[in-house]
């Protein structure tokens, strides 16, 4: 595994596939992880899994957002990575989709993105040295029909990504956007159909967050695509 | 002017730029036309100027879009023509932008258009015919630094342009998304450096958006760049 | 159909389908109109059906194309509207693709387009005035699997298209590349699946090619996608 | 520097910078090396600095390419990990350029990576695993004025990237395209605008290479961008 340049991580979004994954190639490459997520019983899953500290966060919450970033300070130091993994959708046809479960689902991918960006940026600016991850998914570049809310907020949450990027990049920060482009396996089922590799296996996605986040400054990637070798795409 | 297979339309996000433009090539070629917008001020100017119906709306509100195409109906019938024209934008670097304005920029941008296209899209299907087109911006395929919301914004408008044409278009619906890639001329004053043809004339972009919406079934534009022929991209 | 701001056109790659579709509503729009192709009988049938003059052409050849350009002033004066709608393929898995043709297949796609842009160049930057309108396919942005050498040229072609777009429009010459995304409609023969509309129909298409060209530079398109309301992509 | 499941390569086009420096990283990550390149006298610099076989071919010529294939066979055994890297260009208005320099520098960028792609092909297929890496520029994927040429070519190199990569990755071969977007630095001599990293340094370039050789195919990336921080984009 590669030797990185950061001693701290904070993972917003710690579900049990990425962010899980993500989290635990962090903590075995030494450095100190804090993982939030909304749900407490899914976070403590993930907080012992990966032998990180759990906290408690609504990521489309402005003050939530601020209050995790001030406990996450606390517990280990600022953040020099830091990975914003957790997305919303909803699915179904354009007229019959609920509005307000839309609305909610493009803040999950999209605004909350931005603020954790945000609280990020304003700690790692002053450093002039950092990384903000993004984990995107096919939606970031197709939008598919019945999946408009997933569509948008993916969109937008590269838009972000690009943004941030040419902002941040000047001043040290290093955006990267990963563009997960198939199924990802799920460790908690054995699937038939999953062998061989025909699915994205997490620890594999979190081989190349961690290459990425050992790039020199000089020859940095802003966007990734990962995708299983037998993907129709 | 191209002859036009529709006969009735509301556009949304109706300011004196292309929204204005837009209605009044559209009137000019006999169709029917409401014009909407939240400002009642601003409305009133653009449905005199395009002899159009004006009617207020706040376009991230559900409930307030669904009274406007009840409103459309009555008054002109269903809309068979629909464009969706708002934006939202705060602008600075990410360390300073204010989380409440991004959230109400990216809901004007995206989330409004969302709403927009359910509606029309409710009333399009059952007939197996009309038009959505959705007005983005540069920012809509390139994240600018210190413009984080509107690419977010923009960027998701775009996924919902791409996401509801692969729905709507084997439905009948023709749903394409104009790239505005540069200044739009102000109308209103004369403009020194606008010569000859530096900015984008409204006028010219409503020439291309009913070209668009003269095309046959047999060969839609999902998407369409304008852009002035100085411009640098 | 709209008005257009020109009076001479060539056609290079001039076969029954697009080619043969757009000089014919050049024709009709007003133009003085050649169609050069090689194939001698395909030639002479395009230019009976779109009352142009044929003259043949080897489009990868530096000296016939600079000829061609050559005998179409004698005859139309200089062509302000030049469209290059050849292209080469060979299909095939990769391993066993003949080398020679798909070098010869690139040459037709993009190596010719080359020579007639510079050809077109060399006449109309003098003017400031004029337009080169390239075919491209689903190619063009897609690389498909057992279709390399389509992929190579199509993708080469809208290369220069970008490059040549970014050259001349502020010189004022118009750019554009068509991305034909999906089965062009033979007219030779009644196609049981083709009804309704599920192929690209060459007056469609033909119709899209004369509104970019009739657009004013202050909105011009560089790129623009035409696919059938069916099309899965 | 990551673990490499791969025993031989072959870099052609190996010049002193990104060429020289991924075939030292891979000599020093174990695997047998040949670079292959046109210039007698740089290649023998390459193969020295990389403790690698040298051996020359005009990689324009079918069987210039068949030979080297087979020499490299002899010399290493079938070479796992194949680079592309040669390209062609010829800079000035379109109006101006030599049609045979632009033909030839179309063929080196794009048509001789289809004769390495194919050699390597017809090997690492019956093999159900191997790697082909090809190197793209920024003109990859934005044509720039006055450089037709190397846009046509390098469009061209990524179309067949994608070809490539949806047909040969279902048969293992992991097909990867490496967007270099910016100068790369030159070893030779000490640049003062270098400092600090703001030119991309062959070293950090050839990491990221093999970071991508590393990964395991249930999450392969197809196309990486690399540019230093500060560049503008």
């Amino acid at each position: 595994m590669a030797d990185l340049p950061y001693k701290t991580a904070l993972v917003v979004g710690a579900g049990p596939g990425i962010g899980a994954s993500v989290a635990r190639a962090l903590t075995a490459a030494g450095l100190k992880v804090v993982v939030a997520a909304r749900n407490p019983d899914r976070l403590r899953d993930v907080a012992n899994a990966s032998d990180a500290i759990g906290l408690e966060v609504d990521a489309t919450d402005p003050a939530s957002v601020a209050h995790l970033f001030e406990q996450t300070e606390r517990a280990i130091g600022v953040p020099e990575v830091v990975l914003y993994n957790a997305s919303g959708r909803v699915r179904g046809p354009l007229t019959e989709l609920d509005p307000e479960l839309v609305r909610r689902s493009i803040e999950v991918s999209s605004f909350g993105a931005f603020l954790v960006t945000q609280q990020a940026a304003r700690r790692l600016v002053p450093h002039g040295r950092g990384a903000i991850l993004l984990t995107g998914a096919t939606a970031s570049v197709k939008g598919f029909a019945n999946s408009a809310s997933f569509a948008i907020g993916k969109f937008g949450l590269r838009g972000l990504a690009q943004s941030a990027a040419r902002e941040l990049a000047p001043k040290g920060i290093h955006v990267a956007h990963f563009v997960i482009d198939g199924s990802v396996r799920s460790q908690a089922r054995a699937d038939p159909q999953d062998a061989p590799d025909s699915t994205l296996d997490p620890q594999s996605i979190a081989q190349t967050y961690l290459a990425i986040l050992a790039q020199h400054r000089s020859a940095w990637s802003w966007e990734v695509e990962l995708r299983p070798w037998v993907e129709r795409y």
